[in-house]
This record gives C-alpha cells, structure tokens and sequence, in this order.
C-alpha cells in the first residue's frame, strides 16, 4: 500500500472520526515513488514566483483551520495531550505557515545580489554576475512525537521547505499515525487545489521508510526533530551517502538554568515556582524543558518539593516515551550522586498508557562533573535535577564543560554588584547555547523573526541553522550566480527591472527604492 | 618541533631567501598545542568589535604587500607559476582580505535582528528577542596547491574565518611549505603587532597533523580546497567526530561548456580559440578549468587542434600534480571510447619537473554517456575533451545526468529561436553548478559580493555555501538568540542604541536610520 496519501487515503481521512485504521509502513517503493515525484515537482515549485508559493502556504493554512476540530480530536485521542494546548498548537502551526508566506511576500530572503559589470574592478574587469538563493531540491522531513501539528507533517520544516520551493516528503512520527494521515491528506487536497505541481507533497510512514527516504539519491536535505540516538543515526546515513546531503537535526538538551545567590536571596519563592512549572509544563515533553536547576546550597527546596509534589499527574505522549522516561528516571534517582526530593509516580491508565508524577532529585556541581556522562544527559518527561553550588564561581567550571544546548538561563540581579559574574556567565554561555535567557523560562519558543532554535552539538546537527523563525528558510537555499546572462534568462529577482519589487544589493550599496 | 611559527621560525621564514629547510610534519602534540592556543583566543577575538577585527585584517594584508617581492619569488620557485600571475594572485589575496575588512565595517554580516516584546502577538505574548551571528570557534583550513596565496595560508577560507572572528589553524600544502611558513610566520607577526589574541593563529604542516586538527574537539569548522578523493577523506573524518563539525570542501568539476548549433554557425572560430585559451590557461591548474566542450559533430576541429598544438608547453606544479595528469590523460586517451586530438608531451626539465603541453581527445555524446564514471572525472592540468552531438536535445539529456559542478557554461545566440532551447538548458544546469555562464568562460573567479564559487555536490560538500565573495564569511558564523537581555549583557550589535551603527531588523522592518 503506497502513502503517498492518495485520493483513498483522502477520503478515509476525512471520514468522521478520521481513517479507520494505522496506516501501515510505506515499502521502498512507496518511498522511491514519492521521492521521484518530488524530483519531478521540482523544477515546477521552483520557478513559481514567491507570491505563488506563498498563496500554497496560505491555502494549506486555511485547509488546517477549517478542519481544526476533527484534527484536534484526533491528535488528542493519539497524543493524550490536553485539547487548549492542542488548539494552541494548531494556532502555532496555521501561523508558521503564513509568516513563510510573508516571507515570500518579502523576498528578502532571495538575497539577490546584483553586481554589473565594471572594467576598473581592483582585480581585474568584472563581469557582470548575479545572485541569488534557489530551492535545494526535494526534502525529507522526520515529524516529532510532542508536537503533532506545529513539528510534524505541517510544521515548521515543511512550512520553511515548501516555502523555499522544495518538494516535501515527510516521514510521519508512529506517535500520531492517522493524525498525520489526515494532515497529510488535507494538504495534499489544499495543494492540488491550489494548482500545485503533482509531487510537491508526500507522506511515508515507519521507520525503515525514514531510512531509506534519506539515502534515496532525490533527497536533498533532511529536516528532523527528535532523540540524540535516532537523530545521529540519520545524520551519519545523510553524511555516507555517495553525495553527501545536509542533515538538520534538533536533537537532544538539557537547558540548564543558572540562579546567582543575589537572585536566590532577592526572590527564591518566584523562582522556584516558576522552575516548578517550567520543567513540568506538558508533562516536561518539551525541547526546552529545564533540566538542570542550579542553586545556592544554602536555599531551602522545601517550598520547590511541595510545589511539585502538589502538581497533577499527566498522561506521557506514548507508550515509547514512557519506557525512556521511565528508564531515564530510574538512572536519575538510582544513580549515588543523587538524592530523591520528590519520587515521581508512574501509573498505567484504562488504555494501557503512563500517567506519570513529576521526579526531581538533587546533586551538588562537584558529583555533577564527576558524572557528567549520564547526569548531563536529557531526561525527556517530567524529571529535573537541582544542583547545588558553595561558591558562585562553581557555575562557570560547569559552563565550560556543558555540551550545546538549545537554551541556558541565567537568574541574576541586575545590579553593579551582579555584572562582572552575569558578564563571565554569559560570556561561557553564548559559546554553548543557542539561545540565553534573562530571568526567565525556557519552555515556551516565541515564533518570532529574532528567534534561534538551535545550538551547538548536540542540540543540533548544524549549530549555523534554526528551526524556528524566518530564517529557518535558510536551510533549504542554495547560490547560483549567472554570468552575463541575458535578461530573459535570469530568475526575476536579478532582472534590471526587479520585477518581483525586492530589497537587492546592487553593486555594493542598496538598491535604490 | 613546533610548526605554531614561533619566533625562530618567523626569524628563519624572513631571513634572505625564505626559510632554509623545509620544515618538519607537525607532530600531535604541536596540533593539540596550536588548537588549544585557538580556543584560548577565541573568546577574546570575537569580543573585538568588528572594525577591530577590520583593523587585523588590513595589517595582515599591509605586511603581505610589503613582503612581496620575496614571496612571488619563493612560489615561483615552489609552484613553478609565473611571476606575473603570482603577483595578480597576491593582489587578489590583499584585496580579499581588505573586502573582508570593508564587510566587517558595514556590518549587515552579523545580521541583526531585535523584536522588541509585544504582548499582543498573535501566538502569545512574545518576549524581547534578539538574534546576532557569533564565531563558531576554530577553524582548521586547508590550504591549496594551486593558488599558493588566494587559497592557501592567507586566502579566502583564512580571511574570512578571521573576519568572522575565528582562529584559524593552517594546514600548509606540501606543494609550498618554504613559502607556506614565510607567509605564516609574516601573519603572525602582523597579528601580534596589531594585538590580536595569543592563538589566533598558527600553521601545521603533514597530512596526518591535518587529519588530527580535523577531529580535535576544540576544531570547530574546516575550510577546504582540493581533490575529491582527499576532501571526501576529511569531510568523513569531520561527520563521524563525537561533535560533528561542518566541513566546507571545494573539491572536483569538469566544468562543462555547452556550444548551441546557432552559436557555433556564428561564431565557431571565436569559440575554439577562446576554449582553447581557457582550458590550457595556468597549465589547465584551476578548478573551474572547462574539462567537456560540446560541439555539433559538424564542426571542424581543425582550428581547434591547432590552436592547441600552438600552445607553449608550461611547468605543473609539482611531482603530485604530474603523476595525477598523467594518470588522468592516459585513462582520457586510452578509453576505447575516445579518439586522440592532440596527443600532449611530458617532459622532464633539469630540475626534475614536468613540463606538459596540452592533451585534447574527442567523443560523442552516446559515448560520454555510457562511460560517464570515467569520462565525467575531473582530470586536473591541461586536458580536455570535445564531445560531439548530432542534436541540440543530446545536451539535455547531458545536463540531467551531469554530477555537481562549479560552473556551467552556455554559448549561445541571444536570439527569439533559440531562447527555447537555452532557457531549457540553462533550466537544467542551474541545478547542477553553482555558476552559470553566457557566451564566456569558466576560468578567471571575479571576487565581488555576488560570486559563488561552490555547488552541488562534488563541487562543494556544502552547496549552501560559497568560498570566494563576501558571503563566503557565514560559513564561520552561527546565529544566537538573546531572550529579555539587560542591555548591558547585550552583544553591542543588539543593544538598543545600536553602538556599531549596523543595518538591523527591528520589529520586522528594516530599522529607520
């Protein structure tokens, strides 16, 4: 049975209460055939202009909101997420897929650079050479389990990819099979509807699927959200192949979260309420949740004990996750540089799945760094680990030696007394995070142009990219320059006329308006 | 013995006549010492400002303008290049790295964007966020055999890392090592007097010290110019580290020109002299050498193969480039498939070198398709191949089968009958090659802000990136996000008042200036 969702597959999806059965695994002609199609949709995606493709982006956004409540019910039923988060997320999604819009609308993102030519070049006479950022080709994108719409088949590496003009495959994460079936479905009848080249959208199910999608010679890049395990697979299998293609992998990270003593004594109550409720917000299965809370020793934890003791179990995401939490837990608290605060609970539901308790143990910076291998390791699920430190400048021997995160949080005062030590913190922080936050919380990734989601190894495979925000476009561009092309031969963003009205650089300055 | 120039070395390096002796492989240990000494730096240099940063790079290119006269005297000698061409090649290298200094003053590079908090975003209330490009950290470069200053231990990959404010670790090619370490120990002493970080700097030599700065932890980001069987070796190395680092390789293309029937009724003559000229240009030693020239099989040959036979024989440069050539002509001539044009010489001069005079052989397109794991291999030095086609719909079919290249070429007639076919091929090739080209030739790399020297694999490693233009410097950047930031902790390129006087994104405009 092939899953490139088809006219059948169509109609199961959108039959009340959506299809009927999981989809089974796509074979490797399934793959083969979707990955073709995506090459020969290509060319056709590639030369829409801007404006086109951002009005596909704009109609799949609209398929998705008016089919909001059967999605929403679905991935519930699927996910055990609460449905205000759900409808949140599809908010996150439809959002994502218009902001790439505007994107397009823009053109900036083109960076067409217009250099004529000039006999008195330093160098020698230039000729006349253009540029311009062109689609990469067909891409494979691996949905996540935690966030079934805003990082999965509609999420923002398919949003970026097709904004950028690249066919789309999407290998759909087992957490939320007919979910994905019926996004899948629905944005190929948005896409077809839309005049889409045939090709421009597929959607594969199981893992071996996964693995021969990103070894298939279409495949040009690869977007993924998930484990460091799975992910560093994938990225090894991307980088043997005989033409090696890039590999963008949000992987794993601990987000630790650094309290100053002048911030623990100014404010501790807020502090560990707000760390309470970060590291068990969605039952601790975020990205960013923080796992690592660094603290005086001298600050009492028995106001942070009772408030996660106080909070509610909440249903894991799958069966899949509640065996790693649950194996993660258990290296957590039986580890001998550990003591338990609070022993979370795990217990099976009517439906066979975990409704689980939040965990949290403590260690000090000294056993920290003698057993950094497994207690720098991220524990996805409500789990956290408060360390204590005697001496402040303890944080900065553990930000030498943290590996990338996508997140560090500093808590400090903002005073003359606090700046030289939130300057050295800082200054060690950058080096590994993608993102640095001032007294605040790192769950919670605002979609926004300034965002980066992203970070050294191994929060990501490529610390130069993000996935959140514009210039995740970015990933799926590559330059072509022409030399002394004849206008009508050029893409329309390096035309003298500037058709498509985008900001360009023209020998070395801003082009005029 | 340390290959981090030191002082003696840098003594030895300026003594009449360059160093002595050639120095000695860099040992593990000098490896581990010169990227220690990097990360140590790194901080410091990307604390710099970017007009300080700017202000390294223009007295790095000050010293080498100054050292001139003996540096083109010791490449000649190493390379066995003319002077004349030397000295345009230093200018290029001085050139380089003051754009680099002149994109450091601008600023754009660093891409600043500051979205200020709004509580009434649509997808919840949205944080202040600012995002900055930051060095990556250390970079290992690889410098070339055949551009012993525009890509080798000053060249582009050295100049932008530097600009964009990272230590660079310089692996010397054997093919150069007295003028390799006379430009290092000159860079380093430039350095130091401007006062640039200890570390910021330093140069190996031996191919197993590149292997190791390659997989050392503190390696960041490798820059690369050479074959593709070496740089496929390294990018492997760089993937399967614990933290895989990105691997910017520049390594093979043939380079295709493909001449339309039109354009060759018009103007055959021009055509074969300017091929001719081009393909045996630097003894055929470029990269975007034009190694497959497609002609109507009508076309005779005879100017052709005398222009060539014309040609002067000229020096390669060095034994491993000989013994590559050789190799690579005797596999083009001796193919069952071709026929011989111009059968080169290879002479041994008194010093042991080899001169060469051009090689030329033909086939048809049926043949190079049959046999394009041989025939569409780069063969580095002054050969090439003519392949002929009855029909212009041949070099389609050509296009969609060719590996990645550098550059393509078209020549054409800029007329309404044959804007079809050129607008389908050049269609095709964009796909393939990072540069296209109209009625030119490949040789001769304009350096200017919109030039892109790279391309799908094996062309480059990294399609998305490019190692000759202003851009060349993202290579060695990655972006960070700052989160609600006191403007005190903020890099001076995010705070409010915008200290460096830098174009930035401000609430999704450009920022009124």
């Amino acid at each position: 049975m092939s899953h490139d969702p088809t006219d059948q597959d169509a109609a199961d999806a959108t039959a009340p209460g959506g299809p009927t059965a999981v989809p089974a695994g796509s074979t490797a002609a399934d793959v083969a055939a979707a990955l073709r199609a995506a090459a020969d949709a290509a060319p056709a995606l590639a030369d829409l202009l801007p404006r086109e493709r951002a009005d596909l982006l704009r109609r799949v956004a609209d398929a998705v909101d008016a089919d909001t409540d059967a999605l929403v019910a679905l991935a519930a039923e699927e996910t055990r997420l609460p449905e205000g988060r759900l409808r949140g997320e599809v908010g996150r999604t439809t959002f994502q897929l218009r902001r790439f819009a505007a994107v397009l609308d823009e053109g900036a993102y083109l960076e067409a650079v217009v250099d004529t030519a000039d006999p008195d070049w330093p160098v020698g006479p230039r000729p006349d050479v253009r540029r311009v950022l062109e689609p990469l080709g067909p891409v494979v994108v691996f949905g996540a389990s935690n966030f079934p719409f805003a990082f999965s088949v509609l999420g923002g590496d398919t949003a970026s990819a097709l904004a950028a003009g690249c066919p789309v495959v999407v290998k759909a994460h087992p957490g939320h099979p007919r979910l994905s079936a019926r996004t899948g479905a629905l944005a190929l009848r948005a896409l077809r509807a839309a005049g889409a080249p045939e090709g421009t959208f597929a959607l594969l199910f199981g893992e071996e699927a996964g693995r021969i999608a990103v070894t298939h010679p279409a495949a040009r890049a690869v977007g993924f959200t998930g484990s460091i395990r799975g992910g560093r697979a994938l990225h090894d299998l991307a980088a043997a192949r005989p033409r090696p293609i890039p590999f963008y992998g949000e992987l794993g990270s601990v987000n630790p979260v650094f309290v100053t003593r002048a911030a623990a004594e100014a404010r501790a109550p807020e502090i560990l309420a707000g760390f309470a409720g970060s590291f068990t917000l969605g039952a601790g299965q975020f990205c960013t949740k923080p796992g690592l809370l660094f603290l005086p020793a001298s600050v009492s934890l028995e106001p942070l004990v009772e408030a996660v003791r106080a909070g509610a179990p909440a249903a894991l995401l799958n069966d899949r996750v509640a065996t790693g939490f649950t194996a993660g837990v258990a290296g957590l608290t039986g580890h001998p540089a550990t003591t338990v605060l609070v022993e979370g609970t795990a217990d099976a539901t009517e439906d066979g799945s975990a409704v689980c308790s939040p965990t949290l143990a403590a260690t000090t910076v000294a056993d920290l760094l003698d057993h950094a291998d497994v207690l720098l390791e991220e524990c996805f699920g409500p789990a956290s680990l408060v360390v204590a430190y005697e001496d402040e400048s303890e944080l900065l021997a553990v930000a030498e030696v943290l590996p990338g995160q996508l997140t560090a949080t500093v808590h400090a005062e903002d005073t003359p007394e606090e700046r030289p030590f939130a300057a050295a913190l800082t200054a060690r922080l950058r080096d590994r995070a993608g993102r640095l936050l001032w007294n605040g919380w790192p769950t919670g990734v605002s979609v926004t142009d300034a965002m980066h989601h992203g970070g050294p190894y191994p929060a990501s495979t490529s610390a130069l990219h993000t996935s959140v925000g514009a210039t995740a476009i970015r990933r799926f561009l590559r330059p072509v320059a022409y030399q002394d092309m004849p206008q009508h031969l050029l893409p329309p963003a390096l035309r003298d006329d500037n058709p498509l009205g985008i900001t360009r650089r023209v020998d070395g300055a801003p082009e005029p308006a």
